[in-house]
């Protein structure tokens, strides 16, 4: 009943809650666009209820709502907020197909364990982002963006003061000033969520051409002194520095954030560890009650030099927040946001009501790390 | 060293820093500001960390920070956030002075304490909050005020989308839509921080008055349909409602709820149980991932049927957070504000260099409420 009489292609989601994990990659509102492209879907039991989306929710829009192994049989292709474990990857069938964070980048063994099991994995980390229609497919975007907005809600909600400026009876509060290094999409909403809520705002970022995405959103860029040009690198991420230049950008940050009430970081450089952009010298040069934002803590290090995952207070009476996992916090917005990206780049391999390949399209050559269906007709790079 | 040679009063402030509680009653600015008025500060070590402000900092301003018990003794007024503790009132000796929230309104028990320990109680409950020379005394108006931008911060916090609208690639986010029940000071300030972070706002408060006020913030004020005209109680705050004008106002509020993403509460009226401005049924009605604050939340209950003080998910997933501890959340700010109203009360009562009442004056007369030295000059009721 709730399956679409047209459908050819079957799309199934399974649940990927866990502690840090809120989102879900396909909602409500998406199985109702997909119905449209004559997909239908079929989803676990409880996968969204973290992002607050019921079983019935999904129901009413037209999805089967299953077990875990009823979706990972009957689909003919899962999207992911991550990427398939090892043990779901095991109880998949030849032709499948997986569309997630693959980590094509980093993680070889894993993509030759999806084409030891015969499976077609697209790999969202290699979407071309400046190609324009790849702009609705572009995880990557849109979760930096929600990660952006909840690093600022975040700081504000950690920090001791208000941000905007008070004028009272009894004095007036001036406002913080808060520091983004890193001004790419996630540094950008930051910014926007910092000067709506009055902060008074700085940002930097290695790729010149930040300068004016930064100060066109009423903030000042941090003028070290230093000139990186060509920061920029591939598919519109900040290449990585030497290590003479980061030595020297974070003696000039650190010398600079001093004077700071809320730091937030945003510097992934996907597939590597984050760059330290600001040292513990930085940190120590901070006030007490200072509220520092890691958005690349990891496991590895993040931007900030002895930050972790969580929230820890230094010695110093600053607060230190590693918070690798803000797009969760944000989960019904942000799972809306990434299951329309996913289910863009499902359609976009559907052709005549199967999904199909064409290695001579700049989209299908990129993305496919998986079960490729034949050499690329030519070289993109 | 630290002591003003020409000091004349000495002013006191303990530790009262609790789980609940990192407001301190005297910030070192106002150690600065309170040197001008001839008045020498001491303090309890540690008293103020949790808001940020440490020993170092208070000595640095002249104040000296010793234990407790010196603090106690060598005190001519004690200024305190909360009120003195049993203990501590046991421990005083006659003719000093104690300045706080006494609770007289409420607690005749502990101001008769107060008098049998022969000392001079000054209940800033008590403060005539329209004379002008109040204003900057106005402790109820600035720790409210931070409570309300702090009711909106944690909203946005909780809530699992944007508040702004956003228009990005992969599809609008219409912007959250929030209520705010009570629009005093709290209300005020809650309403201005949702807009900056870009919901769209309704309010609605029993005052008539208020609209005008709900409106020039922009916000739009909930038009019920009922008139309980002369809303507005004794001091500024708004009166109690008869049984039957609350079952009505609570079965017109919980209908008109149930289209609102985020809805705070801020009906505090002192001395009273909090009216409840939404039921259970009201709650109900709200949908999975709603977010609502309860300013007001107590043991007693709170504006919201159902309330308890921390944070809560209803059956239906609404997030119930009850939250009376919010200024402290902002404890910077929260005490240099509050810190100035105690300091500028104290200074008035300093004639000639000691501390002495003037029941005559309209201040004198309200805050006196233990060891008034005369009987008032005339009423002023």
């Amino acid at each position: 009943m709730a399956q679409n009489q047209e459908a050819t292609v079957v799309f199934g989601v399974v649940n990927e809650t866990s502690e840090t994990e809120s989102r879900v990659a396909l909602t409500p509102d998406i199985v109702t666009r997909l119905k449209r492209s004559a997909v239908s879907c079929i989803i676990e039991s409880g996968a969204g209820i973290a992002a607050e989306y019921t079983d019935e929710d999904y129901e009413k829009a037209g999805a089967k709502v299953a077990d875990r192994a009823t979706v990972l049989a009957e689909a003919d292709a899962l999207g992911f907020v991550d990427r398939p474990s090892a043990e779901i990857v095991a109880s998949l069938k030849p032709g499948q197909w997986v569309i997630g964070m693959l980590g094509s980048f980093t993680d070889a063994d894993y993509i030759t364990a999806l084409e030891q099991a015969g499976l077609v994995g697209i790999g969202i980390e290699k979407l071309p982002r400046k190609l324009s229609s790849a702009q609705s497919m572009d995880e990557m975007t849109s979760q930096n963006s929600v990660m952006g907005y909840k690093a600022a809600i975040a700081a504000a909600d950690a920090y001791g003061s208000f941000l905007p400026m008070m004028t009272t009876a009894a004095g007036t509060i001036r406002p913080a000033k808060a520091l983004v290094l890193g001004a790419g999409i996630a540094g950008l909403q930051a910014i926007g969520t910092l000067r709506r809520l009055g902060a008074v705002v700085t940002a930097y970022d290695v790729r010149p051409a930040s300068q004016g995405e930064v100060e066109s959103l009423g903030a000042k860029f941090l003028d070290l002194g230093l000139d990186f040009s060509k920061g920029q690198g591939e598919g519109g991420y900040a290449r990585a520095l030497t290590a003479e230049e980061q030595a020297q950008q974070q003696a000039a940050v650190d010398e600079k954030a001093a004077g700071f009430d809320i730091i937030i970081t945003t510097a992934k450089v996907p597939g590597r560890k984050p760059p330290v952009l600001l040292t513990a010298a930085g940190v120590n040069g901070l006030h007490r009650g200072a509220v520092v934002v890691d958005c690349a803590a990891s496991e590895l290090g993040g931007n900030v030099e002895g930050s972790a995952v969580g929230e820890q207070v230094t010695e110093g009476g600053v607060k230190l927040i590693g918070a690798p996992y803000l797009a969760s916090g944000v989960a019904t917005t942000a799972s809306n946001l990434l299951s329309r990206n996913v289910a863009d780049i499902l359609v976009h391999f559907i052709r005549d009501g199967k999904l199909s390949q064409d290695l001579s399209e700049e989209l299908d050559n990129a993305l496919v790390v998986a079960g490729r269906a034949e050499a690329p007709a030519e070289k993109t790079e």
